[in-house]
Order: C-alpha cells, then structure tokens, then sequence
C-alpha cells in the first residue's frame, strides 16, 4: 500500500500572494516528510451560514491562481463546485473537482462534474448512511469517469454537532474508490456560533490519527498561518506551524494498516 | 388566528391531466372543508437517491402545466427551485417557490428566489438546528422580500431515519415568518430501500395532527391516487382517497390553539 | 374512549405538609376539569447528575407520606422504585410503582415489581426504540401481571438533549397497554447545566398537546409551586399556578382523537 | 508511557472448565505479545434484551470460578456488579468492579463499589456525553478510591445504533483516570435482532485500532472460542483464534502515541 496523501489549504482563496506562501510552505513540508500533497483552496463559499460572512475571491480570480499554484509548484490543485456549469472551466485549471457534503446528492452537478474527466472528491452529506454513497459514486461513474474518491466530513449527531463514525472508512472503501477523511470539517460545530460555525480544532489531529489507524487513502486538513484572522473555518483549521509535528503522528498512523 | 393551510399535490408533475385531476380532486375537498389550498407539484426531481429514479418532465413543460392549474382552478401554486437561473421563470408561473432542504444554505439560490418577490417556502435543511433558520431567512430577507414560510421536514436521527422536534416549531416560529410542517418528507427513511428512500406513510397524519395541535400555519402532505404506482415518494406520500378524512381530524387539531 | 389521565406531582417528596398542600391542589384543579389524577412524587433520586445533589426524604418517611395523601384525598399515588427489594414494601403504599428509564431493562426490578400486582408505569429509556419496549412489557407481563403503562421520555439525541419522536406512541400502543407521556422529562437538558440536568419547561405543555392530539392514554407532567427553589428538576417543571389553564389546552388536544 | 492493556474474556462465566480453558489461552497470547491482561467474565445479565435469554451461573457460583481463574493463572480478574450488596462479596473475589452502562448513574451503586477499595471500571451510558462522566468519577472518589477507569461503549445514535465518538476518549481523560475503550460493545445494534442485541463484529478491531491511535490506557473485548454459539453477545464478540493477529495490529497502533 502507498503512503496517505494530504489534501491541504486554506479555506478560501485570499490573494495569488497568499496561495503561494501557503503552497510553498506545505510543498516543503510534505518533500521534507514523503508525504504527497494536493493543494485545496476555494473560489467561492457558497452557503455560509450568514449573509454577512466572506464569500471569496469569485471563480474567475480564483482559478487563474490555483492554475499559478499548480504551475509554479507543480502540485496537484484540488477546489469545489457549486453548480454545473462550473465544472468545465474549473476542470480546465484543478485536478481535482470536489463535491460539497449539502450539494452530494445533486445529480446534474454530479454528472457534469464526472463528464470533465478530472478526479473528483465527493463529500459525504453530514445526513447520508456510508453505505448511500454507492449510489452518489454510481451516478459519476455513469459517465465513464471512475476517478472517484469519497470523503468522510462527519454525521448529524443532534444539533450543532457532528460525529465521526469510523465504521464509515471501510464501509465506503467497499466501493473500491480511495477514502478520504476530512479531518477539520469533521470538528466544524454547524451554527455553533450564533451566526457562523464553530470547531473544535484541537481534535482534528486526534481524529485524523484514528482514521489512519482504521485506513485511508487520504486525510484532508485545512490550514491557515494565522486560523483566528482567516476569512472561514478558522475555528477548525489547524496552525501552519503545527502542521509538520501533526504529519510526523499521522505517518505512525498510516503505517498501522500499511507495511510501506 | 387563521385556519391552517395546506400544501398538497403529487411529488412529481407527470402530465397536464393528472396534474388537473389531482388539482381538481383537491380543490373540491378542500373547498368542502374550509381549508385553504396551495397546489405543489415538482418538475424536477434533482437529488433522487440513485440515478435509475425518473426525474420529471422538465422546467418548460412544468411550469405551462403548472401555470395551467393556476388558471383553470385559481388556486396557489408551489413548486420547487435548484438553481439560481431557474428562479425568475419559475416566478412567473407560480405563486410559490420553494428551496429544497439540501440547498437551504446555498447563498445564491435564496438571494436569486428573494428576488423574485415571490412568496418563499423554504424547507429546513436534515443537518440543521431549528434556530439556525434565522440566518437563511435573513437572506432571503436581505432582497427586501419578507414573503417567507419556513417548513420543518424532520432531523437527521442515526443514519436512514428522520425524526420530528416538535420543539422547531415555536421555536421557527420566533423569526415572526409562517411555519410549515411538511408531514410526509418527515416519515421519509431516506436511502431506506437502497437505492431509493423508504417512507412510514401511516405517520404522515399522526405528526400532522402532532404539528397543528402545537401550532403551525399550515401543513404540506403530498398526496396520489396511488402512491404505490408514483415516480417518487411512493412511500410516504398518503392515497388521495383518504384525504378528506384526514383533514377533519386535521381540522380538529387546528383548533387546540386556534379558536376560529 | 376515556379522557386523558394526568399524572402529576413534584418530582421530589419534601414534607408531608408540602405534599399536602400539592395534592390538595391538583385534586381540586382536576376535579373543576374533570381529568382524572394520579399523584407523584419520590422518595429518594437514585440517580441525581452530582454527589452534591439532594436526594429526598427517604422510603420511610416517603411512603408514610404518600400513604397520608393517598388516604386523604382519596387519589391514587405513583411512586418510582430502584431495586428488587422495594417494591413489595413500595407497593403497600401506593397504587402505581414506576420503573425509572435507566433501569428499564433491569430484569429482576422488573420482575419483582410486577411480582407485587400492582400498576406498573415503565418509563422507555433515552436508549432504547420504542419497539423494543415489547420486550421490558414481556417481563413484567410474565408474572401474571398485565397492569402495564408504557412511557415516552424522550430519546438521546446528539449530547445533553433527548428528542420525542412522536411516532413511539402509536408503536408503543400497539403492545395494547396504555401509552402515557412525560411531558416535563421530555424537556430535560440532560448534564446540560454542568452538574446538574437543564431544561425547557415552556416547551412541556406544547410537546404535551401534541401527544395527546397523536392519542395517549394519559399525561405526565412534574409540577411545584415555586419550581426555581424545588430541590430536583425545577428547570423542567411547571409551575403550579399555570396547571389549570395548561389543562385547559390539553382538553381540547386530547379531543382531537377522543369523541368524549 | 506504558503499553495499553487488555482486558478480555467471554461475556458470560459458562463453567470452570470453560473459564479456564479461555483464561489459559488468553494468558498464553498476551504473554507472548507483552500486553497485559484483565480477564474478565460476569456471573449474571441482569439486563438482557428478553426475558427468555440465558441470565449466566449466579454470583456465588461466579465468584467462585473467577476466585479459581485469579489463583490459578495470576491474572487480574474483572466482573460486573448490578446492585450495592453485590459489591463487598464480589471485591473479594475479583480485582477490578465494572459498573454497568445503564447503571452508571445509580449513586448507591458507586459508593458502594467506591468503598470496596477494589478498582472500579466505569461504562459511560450510552445516553451520557463524555463530559458528564466527571461528575459519575466525583461519585466514587468520594468514598476517598480513586482506582477509577472511565470506559467508553457508544452512545446512542438514532434507534438500534451506537457510534463511537473519538473524542471522548481525550475528553475523558481530562479527568486523569485511565480510559478504557470496549471495542466490542461498541459495535452492538441494541435491539438489532428483534429480542437480542446484534452486533458488527467485524468491526471491533477497527475501533479499537482507531481508538488505540487517537491514546487510550486499555481496550476491552469480548471474545470466545466459538461467539455463534455464544450464550450472550455473540453477534460482538471475536473469536479467540483470531484476538493474536488482532493484537498484533493493536500494539502497532498503541505506538502511534507511545514511543515504548
């Protein structure tokens, strides 16, 4: 078995200025650690749960610096869609689509996203079963594109809250696809805060460690050198500067379920 | 206080004549009983569980046939909206728009379906707190439409099980805006049957008269001559022949709080 | 059918005098409405939150106590037991013992209540779907004893929380024994105040009309005179200058299935 | 920091013979695994699902084969008490009490396991959340023991369903008692068969490898030599030819954050 791949980024796009430090700084990392990298940031958040929150940079700015990143870094990009026609132009620039938990069921953004070809990451709705994902797999993989992976971001578990069920990891790896575990949406607290989301950022580490153990094919953290100022998911984004020692656990991790 | 009102039709559009006679068969009963009615059919099933599931007749189609009813019968129309581009022709053939649970947060669709001025329904998401509705209605509101309803559809409770806080109601009810209680998408068991969502049809009146006795505005229970034979939500959706019955138990339930 | 039964009491027996005047109330505001009353309360909280909490009078002096109201005031008492051997003593003072939730699969208590003849309210544990309580009515029903009321308090729902899923009346009535709801438990934050349980006493009376208009045989609710200085579940109990027009509302509820 | 250590035996003590047998084969595996070992077997299931399953030998018959196991293999043993008398018999006879999930909030229960001086290993409930066990330890403390294990099982996730939350193994051991995680327990469908509990044995050594990662002091599991033929908890059990391999896994994952 292959070593666990990092998906990891900002939340949100801020400035080509921004990508690039952010993206130098974990490509270095990740050389340093023998771990394979994909770079995630996005263009657009496109249901935060206020008006009043940031919502980003917009697709066109947005794409024309993840491109910047992938070809300065020579990195694979990953960011997500939000409805169909945005498929085609964000596969042009990423190498990866993915799909948001809320939007996993929506089959024309499903369709149009297999069509471009491109790897596709999918959320698992915070209000799915594991094993409902075959179908949500099934309806990408219509369109001949088997480049699949889907990702665990945790279960509804009474209000504000979410759970990560570990049953979910092998349960989905049935399917044959790569299992992601989004380890820092996973300790989003939805609504937590009144008028934003909270998170528990402390566990994200502890969490990724136990998906390892169980096995995956990726861990999925977002990052931010200052989590408290970033425009989203600041309460759940782990530190840049805890990035290395978090990786250096989660290669114990893997190693539990992979002889590499 | 107002009797309640009810929101009803068949899940799907599936011809201009069947949407006329179960608008017919509706208007009759309800016009029996003094209840007033909102005709809701859907054009588009575009999150069905798998897709082998048939998806409907299309926007064009719907909507002329929908603006049909509205004309023959002069009854209210609702149907549901996915997207942001769908909102402003969808406006202008019917009464109500209505946004999905899975896209009660998505941020350009609530601002497209504010727009309109049309009045809004907007279903509360498996994955969110009650209180959390504040924040989707404040954008909608953000247009200057206030013409909002917020419908409870039941909470994720495990995985493939939705359960009804009867508690989201008054607490809904705080914004000041018209709650819904939606009775037959609250018995879904959504992925139940594999690959495609069962249903506890028999419980849809039991959590309506549950909803009317601690007080809503109104009821939405999608109905058919037979279930057993519809595209969608067979399961849950309860036989048209026991409508009236239904409602007069309804009615009585209507009046716990309301003295009209 | 049979107008609802209110059993009603404050949650924790405090002198014979405070018990006097409680009963004396509620005999009197029922018989102006004619609901039938069953009275409670406890002698010891086996199973407070903290150490620090108190834990009542005593089976002594409790059932002496509830003797006296029983005697007095010619109304059947319910009181709730903790293990085997109080029942046979319990069940000499009073007309209903009571199966805590916790304890509702504990098979000697059951047996050993059932084993003293007398009336049985099981409450359904946090835990526990409510066709599972087939089974906890099997037990008792295997001493010979059918006097069986079977109790919804409300499900675990995420952390610190319970939910009451409506649906577990009518499945519990299909056992053929009375369905009873605890209203004022329902509302219960459980550990939601640190060291001691929370609640949402305004939320008591509206989750009890919607039982009583999906159909129960009777109603629970705590009650006290001054709940903010009761020495157990004040945040969930009513205040016992609201019962009467409480009642009121729940008349009119229990009439929605009841032709009485 | 030490290596975890395991505790395990078959569900049910179901003679001396077969207790020995399982002991001895216990005592042979950790022995060549360096892992310590608390054998563990109850004298009664005092809360099984039917009144029909088989309640186990009974507590002298029980003591005395546990008494037998200790002296003979000099192994720490474990076993369940249900009541406050049972404690000072049972602490005789065995090293650690368990205090049931279901009765970890009876206070009587724990002073009296308190004062034993025995260890004590208590089971969260599976409608408790993490935090709330600080005040269950605080019960027993009180009686000046501080030999306490918190032990999670699951906790209630919709209906017939537990999910393990990893985060309440670092929650709980904020407290700075060792944490115990009960793989095999946690992987039971309370309810799941209709009149027993079922069970998802295949993934005990998942959890316990993802519970092992994240840091635990010990992991609980059931097994026997044959669980489909298991007087209790057969569906959750793993068999004992397969606990070597298993453990092998285990200590590759304890190392995740134990630099033995």
């Amino acid at each position: 078995a292959l070593p666990f791949v990092l998906i990891a980024g900002p939340c949100q796009i801020e400035s080509a200025g921004h990508a690039n430090d952010m993206a130098s700084a974990l490509v270095e990392i990740c050389a340093r650690l023998g771990v394979g990298l994909v770079y995630k940031s996005s263009f657009d958040k496109a249901n935060r749960s206020s008006l009043g929150s940031q919502r980003g940079v917009g697709m066109a700015k947005g794409l024309e610096i993840l491109a910047g990143v992938r070809e300065r870094f020579g990195v694979p990009v990953l960011t997500d869609v939000h409805s169909a026609e945005q498929c085609a132009p964000t596969a042009e620039a990423v190498d990866v689509l993915q799909i948001p938990a809320f939007l996993c069921r929506q089959t024309d953004l499903l369709l149009a996203a297999g069509e471009t070809g491109a790897a596709i990451n999918v959320k698992k709705g915070q209000f799915l079963a594991p094993w409902d994902m075959t179908h949500v797999a099934a309806k990408i993989a219509s369109t001949g594109n088997e480049r699949i992976m889907l990702c665990e971001r945790g279960a509804s578990f009474g209000y504000n809250t979410l759970v990560s069920d570990m049953r979910s990891l092998p349960i989905m790896a049935r399917t044959g696809y790569p299992v992601i575990y989004d380890a820092t949406h996973s300790v989003q607290q939805p609504g937590g805060l009144g008028s934003s989301s909270g998170g528990q950022r402390e566990f994200a580490p502890v969490l990724a460690r136990a998906a390892l153990a169980v096995g995956v094919a990726g861990v999925f953290m977002e990052t931010h050198e200052d989590p408290d100022s970033a425009p989203s998911d600041g309460p759940n984004m782990i530190p840049l500067r805890e990035m290395e020692a978090t990786l250096q656990t989660l290669i114990r991790a893997d190693r539990v379920t992979k002889p590499y």
